[in-house]
């Protein structure tokens, strides 16, 4: 008899950390596992809020694929999903190449959710991969140095749309980078100016109110505007227009209002709200035995309150490890464990130094929550990559 | 009897050289001598092809003018000069501040000469400023970040105007350069193009042929195909249009084809051609006994070619120590010397650790030739701010 086929499509944290739990599992030769990922590397999304400011470099953000595989059990093959075809057990890829399945695990990640905003997709930045926010970086730097040349203020203009987590933690490195900016390219910083423009009624919706105002307090000491209640009408090459019409004029426009899963699923033919799949208790998306979701494609509601659990890679990780688990008990003829989220806490950087966070009931604040992100982006190091990777990227 | 004022107009080599001699030379309280410069820095004009390409810090190419100047014999003053008044002997700062002079002295650099190529005022970059070179650097650092998104060919396809010394220098720099960039930006190095396109039908024209072939053979080998005996007709914003109408398709164009006189001087009456005033042998303007210039804005005739000197940092630098010293005799009724040039060599950087060179009548290459550069680029830091500046900024 041949070994099942268990086919991993995306390298992101919850495609990734299946693969790895799967590898760690299972036995030699008991089952023909392929990752299949757009890029030979993994990159730390939770992280790319800091190479899109320019205060880490890019290739701290990653790490190869290769490296975190042991090969005998599990396959990388560099290629980009174009189809799922659930009928014939196949997936498409760009290339045109097709690889069966018996079991598929779907990891696909999300893509910006623009809510129809006109100009957003073709105006503004996202912050979403190495490559994106690599193009970030270097568009506010070739601003900056076109502005002692041309002198224009959209160029040193900044428009964060959103104030969810990306966008905040953005905020707390952008307002960071932009004296160093100001220094390397003769900018005098008050000629600088940093928007946050958010729909909802306030900063980090859904977060507790003190952290909401601390978060607030520190941005704004240096230097960010909030426009809050306050939706974004169009972006237009030139900037956004606002709230009743106000224009912000500015070169660099970037999305962090939301996301939805990626496109490729609701093609395939899943039903999706908003791009993700609502999956059961073992990951599995309705009607369908042998394929999984992880990640920021999946939807799994939060008994406590009836919502969604926000896609977040803390999630992804624990989704990857109880589906790595579960797919050698399913070839085991074992019985799979349900997936049940424990949320370990949550923390928003502001900038070097700076961070606000819950454990558990916890509040935090300032160095002793800048502490506990960083507690937190080593753990996931671990976990996804154990002791080599944790001391290759440490964050210290 | 009130002191003679001395006005020095530009901080280049020329004007901060005629300023520091003035002062090495001069007595306390024997002219009031104000140096009036655009920025507050003095920049190194023959280096500008290393930071443009970002193989050097542009902080490395510049002093602060007042770090070079004894302030008790001479004051700098921030400012542009918007028009010279020859009758009046004043001189109109963009400010709308005038000042008068009793001597004058014009260093005010060269403006890019685009031969009135269409286009190639608005479209092309040229290598001139520390402000000018820094737009450069992020231009081509961003175009690569963007190629991995948008996959446009012409966004990593430079075309480089010109195949004099600055145009050979830059490529010298860029082909070193290009390879850390694809290296950072996951780029294939086969996939970027640099040409070189020269209407004259040889590059570096009038240097000597053995010369010419050898830094061709270099650049080739680095990657830049030559287009020589082929004009640019026309730049656009997508590329250039060259010889008989072929397109190249670029988002980089540099222009370094030539460069003119500064435009303020033909604007405030004087005479001149391609912008350059052909001052006598004491380095006057024609009819101006108090009117003196140096620099990339004075034409000086070389006797056995009967065909004006180019210009170069060389040149300026002696035509400053000797108008220095000449205005000092001036001021005390001595006799001044007439300007003679000294050629003290040429040499040619194609990148680290090649270069060509004439010195006399001897050849040079490659490493050899390297290293004599740095001599030259050490030598006129140590004209210009003795071994202070050469021991902040020496070439190693």
């Amino acid at each position: 008899m041949a070994n099942p086929k268990i086919l991993i499509l995306g390298g992101g944290y919850g495609g990734l950390m299946t693969a790895v739990k799967l590898q760690k599992t299972m036995n030699y030769n008991e089952a023909d596992v392929t990752l299949v990922n757009k890029h030979d590397y993994h990159y730390f999304t939770t992280w790319l809020h800091e190479p899109a400011a320019g205060t880490l470099d890019p290739d701290k953000c990653r790490v190869e694929i290769n490296s975190l595989l042991d090969s005998s059990k599990v396959k990388f093959l560099k290629g980009t999903v174009a189809s799922i075809n659930k009928d014939k057990q196949t997936v498409t890829l760009e290339s045109g190449d097709e690889l069966s399945y018996d079991y598929l695990v779907i990891g696909l990640g999300s893509e910006p959710e623009t809510f129809g905003i006109q100009g957003l997709k073709e105006h503004a930045f996202s912050i979403r991969s190495i490559n994106s926010v690599r193009e970030i970086r270097e568009h506010i730097e070739y601003n900056f140095a076109r502005y002692k040349n041309e002198r224009s203020p959209e160029l040193i203009t900044f428009v964060i749309g959103g104030a969810g987590f990306t966008g905040i933690e953005f905020l707390g490195e952008l307002t960071d980078r932009i004296p160093e900016l100001c220094e390397e390219f003769d900018v005098n910083p008050s000629d600088v100016k940093i928007y946050n423009v958010e729909a909802a009624p306030t900063v980090l919706p859904g977060f507790d109110p003190e952290l909401v105002q601390y978060a607030m307090d520190i941005l704004s000491k240096k230097g960010v505007e909030f426009r809050i209640a306050t939706p974004i009408k169009e972006c237009t090459p030139d900037g956004v227009i606002i709230g009743e019409g106000e224009e912000i004029k500015s070169k660099t426009v970037v999305w962090t209002g939301g996301v939805r899963g990626n496109s490729v699923i609701e093609k395939s033919g899943f039903e999706t709200m908003r791009g993700r799949v609502k999956v059961d208790e073992y990951l599995r998306a309705p009607g369908h035995d042998n394929v999984f979701i992880v990640g920021d494609s999946a939807l799994v509601i939060n008994a406590a309150t009836d919502r969604p659990y926000p896609p977040t890679a803390q999630i992804a990780i624990q989704q990857g490890e109880n589906l790595g688990q579960n797919l050698v008990e399913l070839m085991r003829g074992g019985t799979p464990k349900p997936f049940v989220f424990h949320l370990k806490g949550t923390v928003a950087s502001l900038g070097k130094g700076e961070a606000i966070g819950l454990v558990g009931n916890k509040k935090i604040f300032g160095g002793t929550a800048a502490f506990m992100k960083k507690v937190i982006d080593n753990r996931s190091l671990f976990m996804l990559g154990g002791l080599s990777l944790l001391t290759k990227k440490v964050k210290l």
